[in-house]
């Protein structure tokens, strides 16, 4: 039994974070480019790179800076704009789930399989 | 600009509850029936009770009772453990939203259309 918060920001009509773009901005940090980073979360290239622009033009500045025009050979890194949005974000999922700590303790008492 | 706190509670491979299924009780509990829930939230009748299954496995209780075995015409209504789970969750949504709130205002700067 477990709780996930998972955040959404929006801006206007578009989700400019949540879980998957930032497991995408994880991703791409770890693995330089933008088609690695989408090969390993199952999702195909052009999702990612959508899911990138989507990001890029919702922050005042792109999260996300792609060499070559973004073509699948080019290489994809995070600006600092982008590591501090993510840490951000990844610190207000920690603050959540402390919040949340007490009375998820009381909702475990209601679900089955909790001794 | 907004941040949506969407809290899953997973039970094994179960969602036992998320923002959909919270929406569905509220909506059983305007509504008084199955149909007239799934029909103001747009799901289909079939997609509404097994939403309504899945919760009520979930739990040592069930959150939701119908009458006459869950057809169509019959009555739906929240248990009290269903209110209590319902109350809960809302709380740990409240409590999150706040938590995140001096994070969400440092996130804000970095989203474009703020002033």
């Amino acid at each position: 039994m477990t709780v996930k918060p998972r955040l959404r920001v929006l801006a206007g009509a578009d989700i400019a974070l949540g879980p998957g773009k930032v497991a995408l901005l994880d991703a791409i940090e770890e693995h330089g480019t933008l088609v690695g980073a989408a090969q390993v979360l199952e999702m195909s290239y052009m999702r990612a790179w959508k899911l990138v622009q989507t990001m890029n033009v919702c922050f005042r500045e792109p999260l996300v800076e792609t060499s070559r025009g973004g073509t699948a050979r080019g290489k994809a890194a995070l600006t600092p704009t982008g590591r501090a949005v993510r840490d951000l974000y990844r610190a207000m999922e920690g603050a959540c789930l402390q919040a949340v700590r007490p009375l998820w303790d009381e909702m475990r008492a209601y679900l089955d399989g909790e001794p």
